[in-house]
């Protein structure tokens, strides 16, 4: 598929993550101080919110979809709408536009404005999925016989995650306290994480219900879109507590994604297939086609002030498991999936060392730190950092990319009591 | 703390679970096919919906606070309001009040209404927080030596489950599908779970939001009140999926509610200590005071069209950590908590086989069945089998109870993916 041409120029130049092939779904606080809708096209924000009010493109026989400025209402309204509203604000920001300046007064620069969660989290799962993620884990954690769980192979694993601590790109997340016991002290202490990191993946928004198992093909019709996701890991605090029922407060600080949900429509082009399975999955498992994305990923750190450094590259591709299998797992046991759940892939670490989507990978539990670009090493994140995912998928002249995922670390609160 | 009298006969008897120094919270289906708020009082139901519409008792400066029939919106309005509230109620309720007459149109009788979800559930935790099953428990899954995993005198160990799939009493459970592994095989194949178990809990619910950590006085503050919770679990399921990041499907399926909320001031009288620890708490999950509730606890099992039996008797005082310590716990990195989180205590297990809150406990790993007195023998639940939870705190010549947690338990479909 080639560039879509846009009337919006900067929609059209070959390194913008917004041509009019994406299209991304996103909020944002409109001049008066409200949250609107908007998607993504260029440089600027396509403000949907007063498109509706409006009534320049509006969800046929709907109304008030978009009023709350979440997208949460327009998905729960399925697959037929999400494919006509695509369409139709295709055609309104296409080349061949009539009236391209009846919409220049709906246009927004992104430069400068504040973004916010573009949907409300029913509630968040995280997986395991990759498999070189999994492998170099669980050799540090069990040791390399034991690297793999046995059940690895046979299900995509995975974990509730906290719902309440999702956060749009660009929050600052505090360093958090929490029970810390090092290897040769006989008890914990309560004090700030020291081995705080990011975890990169990408998360699957659940755009329709379930309620009793469904199969991988139902399960990948269910998929709204995708986002960027970091699930900001307190490594010092998961390896005391996650014995026997797994990460809890660990992964309860925050978990930022992107700010622009790419709709599922504007990646079908960079479907790519899961790699061979190394042990047959039960049939309800199988994919009935390729059902992972070519998106190249990287990771950015840049320490308070200073440049940054781009610390790992990889590939969505990398997964072992597909967020539609990962789903249609979730479903087995007949739990209910709601629309805004949303599904974190789990790490996407490619076999490299310079491929991995953890700190706790890169420097190997912080035994080899790495050095930037400005002299400073890391073994883990320090206070002031910040850390940014970017993701694309590359078409021919164009990419259809998620915008930045963003966070700062802020140092610790002295005492997390006071009030 | 006598009996408080009220001029709803049926409230006085000592066997009811609402006399009027209970007032539980609970929702239920009007004769109009409505959800309504409604308190019970002896075996009827006063319509607060209804109430409020009619401005016969509203919160003051607040509308339609139990319009929508869901508790959520009152737990909003903070611990005053809900002392002020139930004072009125019980003033309306109370031998004393002038006009009973007019509130009988307001009365609605248990007896065949359906009840409904008292409020919506924000995020299920549960927890794993008594003594004697985490140690039975540990002992079957671990061995003698690992059966307390080292963590767990130092914190309440928890999970994030499903908020999705919390019912109220009465609903029926569909005996789950999933990956099971027996010991002897290589590898697992898709069926319908053997080992369908129960877990007699009590859940707290949030009822005032958190941003940063809150200490273990704040946290009692912010919970509203008390259910009966039966986190159904398929062990089999669990025993194949739960390494290394906890249970996940296994604990999908539904996790039942009783249909009445008792308000955290019902049971202060009933307050008593923690038992005494055995390794020092760290400072910030220190109680200032007794955080668990003498409350007698049972489990009934009945095979379908029979009667049934008492498997289990136990009592709430029997866990080593508070929900408000769990919700400390549960803060500790900063975690945002919100109205509606439901905390599932963990099973609560006494000492003695008799006393233990789960199959799997009480036959040892289905080693050593029950009989019933209808006769029959189980070692986990069977298709028809009907499990109900009940729960007191016994004063003076009455009880402050929680209605019954029931649920049947239907045979798992031939074919879950058939539509």
């Amino acid at each position: 598929m080639p560039l879509n041409i846009s009337w919006v120029e900067s929609a059209n130049t070959p390194d913008t993550d917004f041509p009019l092939n994406n299209l991304p779904y996103g909020a944002f606080v409109s001049d008066a101080g409200e949250p609107h809708c908007g998607v993504a096209i260029g440089d600027m924000i396509l403000d949907v919110t007063a498109l509706e009010a409006d009534g320049v493109l509006a969800v046929p026989e709907e109304e008030e979809v978009f009023f709350f400025g979440d997208w949460s209402e327009f998905m729960t309204l399925g697959p037929e709408i999400w494919t006509g509203f695509r369409d139709a604000l295709t055609e309104l920001l296409s080349e061949a536009y009539a009236d391209p300046q009846g919409l220049t007064g709906y246009m927004v620069p992104q430069v400068g404005t504040q973004m916010l969660m573009p949907f409300t989290v029913s509630e968040f799962t995280d997986f395991y999925a990759s498999k070189n993620h999994a492998s170099n884990v669980g050799t540090m954690f069990r040791g390399p016989e034991n690297a793999l769980p046995p059940n690895w192979l046979s299900m995509p694993i995975g974990y509730n995650g906290r719902a309440s601590s999702v956060v749009v790109s660009g929050t600052d997340v505090r360093r958090p306290w929490g029970q810390l016991k090092s290897p040769d002290a006989e008890l914990p202490v309560f004090a700030p994480c020291k081995r705080f990191d990011i975890e990169l993946e990408m998360g699957a928004i659940v755009g329709q219900p379930s309620e009793g198992p469904v199969t991988v093909a139902e399960a990948d019709d269910m998929i709204f879109g995708y986002v960027l996701l970091n699930d900001w890991s307190a490594r010092d605090i998961q390896a005391w507590e996650y014995q026997p029922l797994g990460p809890f407060q660990s992964k309860a600080t925050a978990t930022t994604i992107s700010p622009w949900i790419v709709p599922k429509a504007a990646l079908e082009e960079f479907r790519v297939d899961t790699p061979n399975r190394e042990r047959p999955l039960l049939e309800h498992l199988t994919e009935p086609g390729p059902m992972l994305y070519d998106i190249a990923l990287e990771v950015g750190m840049a320490p308070e002030g200073k440049s940054e450094t781009v610390i790992a590259r990889t590939n969505y591709r990398e997964m072992y498991y597909s967020s539609a299998q990962q789903l249609a797992h979730h479903s087995t046991s007949g739990c209910p999936m709601r629309v805004g759940d949303l599904l974190g892939s789990g790490t996407i670490s490619g076999p490299e060392k310079d491929q991995r989507g953890a700190l706790l990978e890169i420097t190997w539990g912080g035994k080899e730190p790495i050095t930037l670009d400005t002299g400073e090493t890391r073994s883990f994140i320090e206070d002031g950092d910040t850390l940014t995912l970017r993701g694309a998928a590359i078409g021919d002249g164009y990419r259809v990319g998620f915008g930045a995922c963003v966070g700062t670390v802020l140092p610790a609160l002295d005492d997390p009591y006071k009030r």
